[in-house]
Parts: structure tokens; sequence; C-alpha cells
């Protein structure tokens, strides 16, 4: 049996143990209590699929002191997705970071309980090779710097104990909550017929979906998101499979998917593109490469995340309007965009209409953008060796 | 009757048109022929679906002086097509250049033919908002300084004769060849089977796909793409629907389809990642964007983007192995991959095997990379007003 | 003579002129009445070393409708350099914008006068290879769209006309007004003591200079830049011999002298690095990057450079405190610094105290960070043919 | 006393020390062998002031089993120094990174005596909190992956009996070799007339500096820099005082000296600048930029080096000729430069010549710069509320 609390004369303290109520955090919690400390379990609600009041039970069974149980899902959505949405943050060119953003969202949550109950402890059961220990961390760290953190997976004595148990092995590698993000179908079984939504944006952030074949529309904004997921998992889409480079240095292969953050992911970059200025989009688009390794890294609580975060929102001030796309068998499909606020200027572009614009000027702006050409071309010119 | 070559008692010099024998290009081989020039047809194969031999003698029919049809397929490939494969390439996160591909390597054709015939002078039906002027233009200006350009669409004797017909503008919208991009089929029309094909590759070019169900193999620069776009095709990949900003400031709205195009570059992403250094596919992926913008802009023969080009091309020393993707709907799904020089160890990633990995050292990690953020905590703790 | 006004019957509009009483602006004075216009003078006090009353007289003399003499200096500081103080802005390494920071000012409030007085044109004097013609354009199109700028160094008409009078052309040389950068002296013949400065520092703008010699301070934002020119005029600070390329993509020779620019930029390099995050400079020295660029290239008025500077000022909300540096003999040396914001903590970096630093955690970073690095080392060593 | 060498029965493996003769690595010389080691001290001349003769002798009389002496200077300039004048890499706007050029340097050298000695260890005398830590170690894991490294200042047990002595503390501050980097004069103090030079570069690197007085040449790498540094020391250039973030995320503050590095720099952006396109200059900024952070935090021997090593290099093949400059009291002026592969054309910048250049096309280019100008007026006008 692992519990042998009876045997501590003296409490080593309080530790806020993020729980999930699975086998891996279970272990934890009970190894903890072997080890002197005592334990407060903490349940946060960032979406995932899990019977928090079995948990709970749990929890308590196992002889935590004091359980909390928090629903997250709101600040999660408005406070870490909806920033995401408005970044097109996206780590190496495929990763949607989901699990990067509810790290942070936890971590605070735990804090918070930390301070609260003056506990000087935290654990967690992320593993010791992943980037989920340092994204739990170094939020506990930028808020809490004076927290003892506990991370029982890079202990000797704990990994070493448990780590021939295949099956809380295998547990743990289905590890934490993941957020909103719940399964997808498989695209080849998904639905024969799209669903056509209308997404509309105020500052870069999703404020209304509609279902242009039912009319179902969601306003708040935990709706929203749960609705553009369940249409996003209901035909398959975000699923990838790819090798990416964790922090720590090590390559390792990930199996991921993002219904709803995918689908928000290509309407905001229409709506961005329909409304921002192209060089305002340049500076931005580099902001967001920044924010995707700060959120990959677990650098939300740092103060360049926080800069790259007002910079990215400042630049999202005009972007708004409605874009219309179509779900369908894994992928999402453009339909059109409208926009109080497009840069987008018919007349201008129009072959028809000169409107405003001049076609001479367009040569000389080659002939300038050619003039460095030119030189390069004559220096090489002069170089080359001639033969006789 | 627009040819009066009767009229003209001396000729004005020779041009080399890249003439495309459609209605616009047929317009202005005659009208340059009115304005006393001799003309040169030149017409470019990269892959676009065009009766050449019929162009041929329209030309001639119109008053071609000679006609010169080139084959560039071959080159388009292995010159144009690979350092972008190499590059992963898009264009505001979405467009995939195959026109902006396509034009320096037309122009760089037209421009030795203009050298060999001493022509002074080079047309094009290009208009005058778009890029392809551009593309065009700053090619021949870069390879051919001396040359003169002829832009119709730009001078006002032409355009204000021709605006009115929109039969021809219609025509001019679906400009000059695109390239290998075929058309897509429609993804719901598309197979219910999806082809699985995997991909080879050697310093980041493929260099051979298979068909897994089949067995189809492909070897041959040009052979491959066309293949990959074959399937491409059949399986819907690859259709957009964008705004994009073109050079010269404008927004415009876009529809392309890269069908091909986008299962390599999918593949490429897939097979770099996993044998390329995380720190090197930084720097390589700031290259990438400026080589996005490069060839958008037109400015293939330039020296930074023949300096691009050479960066990317050394990142891709090791970018070698096979990528196994499943093609359907519209979709590119990576299914695995295997490479000689992987950088993916899974001795290191491994849960149940430490290796010569220690986990005690990323607790240092993390709290290394926490000390900076504690100091800001420290400061804006200091900095906040106290209440009394 | 040039000016033939009772010729013109009737008016071609009204033109402002900015007009700087020399020769070349004159000429174009009169030219442009020559041409059919009414001519408004604007001569805008940027600090420069000049005469303005006498300048009116010639302007009114020459026949100028009207004359607007406006004293922009306080504004150029406050508006203009000192966002440039917060950005750290160099272009290509060397040169320190002035020029570039003072047409914006000027273009600005000449549109000013010109939609007041319901002219539809404005006029300037910089020459048609140079940079200063697009900065003062494209701050007019940006403010006044529908404006007609008319550029007689650009025009035929009249450049043939002038081009041979070397005279004029010598003088267009030291053309229109560099603002606050008057002369300095050369370091050779400057004092053989130092001035000791003091430079505080708030929200990264200068606030206070006090000589640490004399007592001498200074407050008010003009005032203060004033001050720091002289001294660094009187040190021979801020000259420099450079080649630099032109927006228009020439090389071009220029010799600059920024005195008071160069000790607040070295001031300021310095505050910053005591009180912003490693990580927040990163970024900001990204958009300085692309805020030098934009200065230089004419972009003040543009949507990237609003954006920029917006976010470069939210970096400087702790840029606090006071710098002391010697002025002596060209040169800027930073002697010290203090502030209230300061990241900098003498218990953390300290070799005698551990603080809340354990070295250990130093030994685990290093081995995490060195991962990839052995990964490396393996490929490469696998890699390498092996002799018999 | 420190060394019982006697009670060690029996080895626990060689170390090989990066020894300098001084206090620090003396005692730590005496304590790996305390701890049962055996000692190599390995002492490298990367130009620093130093008695290698004494020093020697010193090892051998503190019990070093053997001891290697190298004189690394040629290597250390050809290999390290000159990549980084190619370069023009500045740390965070102000350090010239001498010492982070000399670690890696050092360490190659140390760890192939390592692997010619057979040993298993490494040892060094850095400190706990500092940069070169992690240099050296970098270099060490990435050349010799399996080595282990003794890191006596991050040792409890070294370091608490050590701490205490202010004396080795106050030694240790001084800490070791900064390679070539020699003492400058106050620039008070220095010479009342300047040095002229003539720098020649081929590839971006230095191939013979002339003095114009005295016609001294120096034109071997070793010769030449180390001539450079002596001029620049004598007249006092190249000290800063700085704040800097060190890797680990501390501020810190540096005095440093690089009178001879400050004149190659200056010379080598004035040459780049001459011959460099515009363009390609922007992106070698970039690199450079990274560059910089790749050396000061250690990672010259990492892909990621490698790779912005090749690129940088790359973009140095047209970087030749001659700068003239001027060294005196502390400052470095540019009084000219020649080159035969210049991108400078007199002709096309000239204001009395046109040339190939029509200044009616910058007219062109401008209005087309401001389309974008012109549409965000539009919009923002559009969205400013008009009053009744």
């Amino acid at each position: 049996m692992l519990a042998r609390p009876d045997t501590m004369s003296q409490s080593k303290g309080t530790v806020v143990l993020a729980y999930s109520g699975g086998l891996d955090t279970s272990c934890i919690l009970v190894w903890l209590k072997e080890q002197g400390y005592e334990v407060i379990a903490y349940l946060a609600n960032v979406g995932q699929d899990e019977d928090f009041e079995a948990a709970e039970k749990k929890a308590v069974s196992l002889g935590a002191k004091k359980v909390f149980i928090e629903d997250l899902r709101k600040e999660f959505v408005e406070e870490f997705i909806w920033p995401w949405v408005q970044s097109n943050a996206i780590y190496e060119d495929r990763y949607f970071l989901g699990t990067s953003l509810a790290r942070p969202c936890i971590a605070r949550g735990q804090v918070k309980i930390a301070k609260q109950e003056k506990a000087q402890f935290v654990s967690h059961g992320a593993t010791g090779k992943g980037n989920d220990q340092i994204r739990f961390e170094l939020t506990c760290y930028a808020l809490y710097p004076e927290v003892k953190i506990i991370s029982p997976w890079r202990l000797p004595e704990f990994y070493n104990r448990f780590m021939g148990r295949t099956d809380l092995m295998e547990y743990a590698k289905n590890h934490a909550p993941d957020g909103m993000f719940m399964m997808t179908v498989d695209p080849a079984k998904s639905p024969n017929t799209p669903d056509e939504l209308e997404i509309e944006f105020k500052n870069g952030v999703p404020v209304k979906v509609t279902n242009l074949g039912d009319k179902t529309t969601r306003s708040s904004a935990l709706e929203l998101f749960m609705y553009v997921n369940e249409i996003g998992g209901k035909h398959g889409v975000g699923r990838i499979d790819i090798v990416e480079n964790r922090f720590i240095g090590m390559k390792s292969r990930g199996i991921y998917e993002t219904p709803g953050g995918t689908i928000l992911y290509q309407a905001h970059v229409d709506i961005e593109a329909f409304t921002m200025d192209k060089e305002v989009r340049k500076i931005k688009q580099q902001l967001s490469l920044k924010f995707s390794e700060q959120l990959y890294n677990g650098f939300w609580d740092s103060p360049e995340c926080a800069f790259a975060r007002h910079c990215i929102n400042k630049s999202q001030e005009h972007v708004a309007g409605k874009v219309q796309l179509s779900v369908f068998k894994g992928q999402v499909y453009i339909l059109g965009r409208e926009s109080p606020t497009s840069l987008y200027n018919q007349d201008l572009v129009s072959m028809n209409v000169q409107g405003d614009y001049d076609p001479i000027d367009a040569g000389g702006f080659i002939r300038i953008c050619s003039l460095r050409l030119k030189e390069y071309h004559r220096l090489k010119s002069a170089m080359t060796p001639k033969s006789k």
C-alpha cells in the first residue's frame, strides 16, 4: 500500500497539486502524503471531458485535505484562446498550440489557490522530458516567485519507483487535460454535406457564429468556441501528425487535433488580410512568430509575452467583419468575406476602372525598383573575365 | 481592321512579345506591328494547357516575323519549383506562389531570345495594376539592362482603345499561363478512397514519388511534379480563395489552385522538421519569409534572392528521407516519415528510457529560465502602490 | 527675367511651396508664378539657422501671395525626435535619421496650411534622385490624398532650364533645413576638458538634463534638446561620413552631424538596457529596425509607422532613471546610471552572495542547452565515412 | 594545506583543466588532485598578457601530471575574429563580443587535448553565474559529447570553502584571458595627433593595414590584428561601460575595451555598405543579430552558428576594397573608401548628370508607394464620426 500517513509525525507543509483524477496524479497525491505533505487537490475545468465529481471523491478518499474544482472555461476562452486567435500563432508552421494555452491558465488558477491557502508548495504530474513541466512551472515562478515546486517525475525517488509500471506510464502519456479540444471524427467518416458558417469578428476576436444552414447562432465566447469545436469535430477538422522541437531541444512526435481552433484560425487570417494594412501585417507576422515560441515554451506570464499580446491586440483595432466558410471532410474553405473596415477597394483594383490609379506610375515604380538590379548586373558583368 | 503594316515606311525595331495565342496578346501583336515594330512571338511552355501549334500558326498569320516555342517545363521544375519546395515559402500565410515562379522563368527565356535576335524591345500582355507586369519586367531589366519594355496595358493609347472591349478584358483576366498548375476537381466530387504516396527527398528536393497503392513511381523532376499535380488535382487539393496584398499596395482577391505544390509543401515541411536542427529552422524560416516576398514581388533575379536561395539550399544539406502521406477530399495527411539523417532520437524522447538525459537538469533549466520572470515580478510588485 | 506674372490671364490654382529663402526655392517660387500659379510660401522653423524675417521679405518681393512662418520646433522635438529617442533607430547601423525626422514634420505643417487656404497644390525644392522628395510627398499624400504635388526638379521643363546653373545646383546640394542639427566643431579643436551631463528619462523620453560641472539644467523638451545639441556641438560629437542606400536603390555618400541626437541615443540605449527585460528588448530591437526603414523611406504617416511607434512607446513604460555621461573629443562615455525601475539586481549578480540563485541550476541549464548539440554531433559522426 | 594526494589510493580519472596560472585555477588544480583526479593543465595563448613559462612551472609544482601550452593566436584571429569582422555582430547594440570569441577557441583546444590524452573530464575556473561557463561547456559538449565537466564554482563543496576568501574572489573577477584585447590608454591622455590607417579587405576580411603616416604595413592575419589593436590602444579606442543581459537572464555591468575590434568593425561596416546590395544587407543584418546572440550565449559550435557563419561568409563575396580612417582620442573617423566591386555609381547619383535615370519615374514610384496610405486615409476618414 502506498500511503502511510501515520508514519508522519509532522507535516512538511501544504502542497497544491494539479489533480486530474487519473492514475498518475492519484499516485502523486498519495506519494506526497507519504513524504509528509498535506495535499490540496486542484482540478481546473478548461473544457476537458472529465467527471469532476468522481475526481473530487477520489481525491478525498486518497487523503486530500481539501479539493478545489474551478470552472475556468470562460476565462480560458476569453483570456487565452482569443488572444491566440488574434495572433494567428502557429508553432513551427503546424502546431496550433492548444495545450500550450491551457497550461498557464491552469497554473494561474493553482497559484491563486496556493496563495489563498498559504501553501508553500505546488506540484503537478507532467513528465521530466516534456514541455508541460516548463509551461506549468514558469507560470508558477512568475506569479509566485517564492513557491517551491515538487515535480515528482523529475525526482529519482519517484520515477525509479514508478517507471516500470507501464500502465501508469501509458496513462501518463495521455496526460493532463488539453482544454477545449475534444476528439474529432475521422474525415473519411465525416458527413457528406458541409456545414457553412459565418463568423463575425470585432477587434480580431470572434463575436458571433451563425450556421448558414440551420441558422444556429452563438454569441458568448464560451458557447461560440464550443460550437465551432463541435462543428470542426463533426467534420474531422484539424488533425495533424507532426514532429516538433520541444523547448529543451528534443524532437518529438505529436498527434494533435484542433477542430475549433483550425476554423477560427482560417477565418481570422482571412478577415485580417481583408482589413489590415500590408506593412502592418508584416510586423504583426513577426510578432506572431515570437508569440508562438513564447506560448510553446511556456512564457505566457513573461514581460515579453505581455508585450507581444499588447502589440498584437493593438494591431487588431480594425479587424472586423464577417467571414463565410464551409467545413467539409477535414477542410475549411473560405467562401467570402465582408467588412465595414476593409482596405479592399473594388474601384482601385478593377480592370475596367482606372479610378485614382494611373498605370503609367507603375512603369516608373518598376524602373525605380530595377535600378539596384541593373547596378548589380553592371558589377557582375565587369567582374566576369572576358575571353580574347 | 487593326493591322496596316503597309503604312509603315521604316521599322522602329524588333520586339520580342511574350505570346500566349489568346485574344489579348494577339491584339498586342497586331498593335505593335501597327506602331511600326517588327514582332517576334515567344511562347514558353511551362506546363499550361495550350495548343502551341495553333498559337504558332496564329502568330504567323497575324504578322509575326518569327515565332519561338520553347519547352521550359524541365527547367521550370528544377530551377524554380524545386528551390521553392526547399523554402516552404508561402506569401501572406496562404498563397503558394505558382504564378510568381512562372514569370521569371518565362521572362528569362524571352530575354535570351531578345539578345540572340538582337531585339531592343520586349513586350507582354500583363495588366497595369497587377503583379505580373513587375515580375516580368524586373527580370528583363535585371538580365538585359538596356532593354526597352513596351507594356501596352499601361499605355493610354492602347488601353483607352481596348478597355471598352469587355470580351477582351474578360479574356485578359484569365491572363497568361500559370505554369504546371492545372484544374483540380471539386473536393466534394473527388474519390471516396484516398491515394497514399511516399515522397523521397534528397537535399530538400523530391527525388522519387511512389503511389503506395498501385506502386506507380516517378523519379525525373518533371514527371514527378506532373504526377503529384495529377494526384492532387484528382483529390481536389490546394484550392484557395484569398485576399492578398499586391506589391503595388492594393488588396485584391485571388482564387488559386496548387494541387502538386500543396502536397510537396506538406511533405517537405514534414521531412524538414524531422531532420533539421530547431535553431537552424528558425533562421531558415525567416529566410523563407523574405524569399516569399522576393518571389511575390518579382525579384527572382536580384542579388538578395540569389543570396536567399543559396542560404536556403545550404540549410537543406541533411534534409533527406521519405514521407508517407494520404491525399483525400482536398486534404493531405502526413502518415509517417523516416530518414537516415534524422535528429529524432527515440531513446532520448522515450518515457521509459532515461538515456543520456537526466530529468533533474530540466529543473535547473526551468529555474534559470524563471530568473528573469522573478525579477520582473519583483519590479512590478515594488511599483504597485500599497494601500495602508 | 524669370517672372512674367502679367502674361497670366488666369490662375491655375494655388500652390503652397515649402520655401527656405534660398536660391533654389526662390527660383521655384518665381517659376511657379510664371507657370500661372498663385504661390503661398511656407517656412517652417524646425531649428535650422535661418533669417526667417529676411526670407519672408524675399518671398513677398518675388510675388508670393501669402507667407506663413511657423515655429514647429517644440512639436518637432516632442512629436518626432522624442519617439526617435525612444526607438534607438539607426539606419543601416550608422545614420541617425535627422533629416528623415524633419521632413514629415514640415510636410504636415504645409498640408495644414494648404487645406486651410484651400490650395490644391503643394510644391517643394527636393531633387529628383533623393529621399527628401519621397518623405515630403508621402506625408502629403497620406494626409491630403487629393493634393496635387508639383516637384520641379523632376520636371524636364524645369530642370533642363536650371541644371546648367552650377551655382544653383551647388546651393541645392545644401538643400533644405535639416532641423535642430547645427554645426559641430572639429573634435581636434574641441575643448580639452569634458562636460559631464546627467540625463533623466521617463517613459524613455528625456525630461531633464543637468550639467554636472556648472549645474546648468534644462527641463522643457525644446530647451533640453537645444542644450544637448549645444554641448555635443562644442565637443564635436556625432560627425559621420558614410555611404548609404537611398530608398530608390542608389548608393550615395552622406556627411552628417548629429551632436545632440548622438548624446541622447547613447544615454537612452543605456537606461533602456538597465530597465528593460532582455526578451522585450529583442522584440523592440526588431521594431526599431523596421522603424528606421520607415523613417528613412518617408513612411512616418503610414499605418505601419503609427503601429511601430505605438508598440515602441509601450515598451518604454518602465524606461526611467538617470544616466551620467561624459562628452569629450567627439565621444560620449557612459559613466553610470541609476533607476527606480531597474531590473538589475545587485544581490543576484554578486559573486559573494548566492541570493536566490543556486549555481547547480546552471549545470542543468547548460546540459539541457547541449542536448541539441550532442544530437547534431551524433548525426554528423554517423554520416562521416569511416576509413578501414 | 590544500593538497593531500597521498590520501588518494586510486585515481578517479584524468581531468584537463583550463589553467591560467592565476590563483583561482591554481586552487582548482590542487582541489581536483585532492578529490582524486590526475590533472593535465592546459594553457591556451590567445594573445593575453601572461607569463606562460612561469605558469607552466607553477602547474608542475602544484602537481599537474602534464602541462600543455598552445599558441592559438593565429587560429583565434583567422577562424574566430575574422568571421566576427565579416558579421558586424554586436551584442545588444554595444558589446563587441571579444571574450565570447575566445572561449570556444580555447575550449576547442582543450577538448582536442582531452581526446588525445584519453581524459574523460575537463574543468575550468569560470564562475557559476556568468556566461563563460556556458560558452566553455557548450563547446565541450558539442565536440566531445561523452565528456564529464567539473565546474568547481558550481559545486557547493568547492565554493562554500573558497567563497569567503575575498582575495580569491577578487582575483576571479578579473577572470580568464580575454584574448587579444590589451589595455587601452585613457583617451584624455592619448596623443594629440591622429594615426591614419588604410585597411584593405577581401571577402570581407582584412588583408592589409597601412599606416598612412609612417607607411607601416601588416599583411598576415595575426600581425595585422595585433597592429590595429596597438593603434587602437594607443588612442584609447573601444572602451565601454555597459549593462548587459547575460544568457541566464541576469543583468550585469560590464566594462570592456576592444581597440582593434572597434577599428575593424568601423572599417568593415563602411566597405560593406559601399559594396553590398541594399537588400542583401538587410538579410545579412538579421543574420548578424542572430550570430551575436549565438556568440554571446556560447553556441559557436552549434548547427545554427555554423549555418549563420556560412551565410554571412557567402554575403561577403564582393566585399573588397580599401577604407581610409583616422584614429584619434577614442574615436574612429572614416575618411573615405574605394573598391573595385563597389555598387556606388557616381553618374547615377550625380545631380548634374541624369545618366540612365529619369526623375519622372520617381514620381510614379512615389504615387505607387502612396496608394496604401491613401486607402488607409480613406478608411480612417470613413470611420471618424461626423458631427452634425
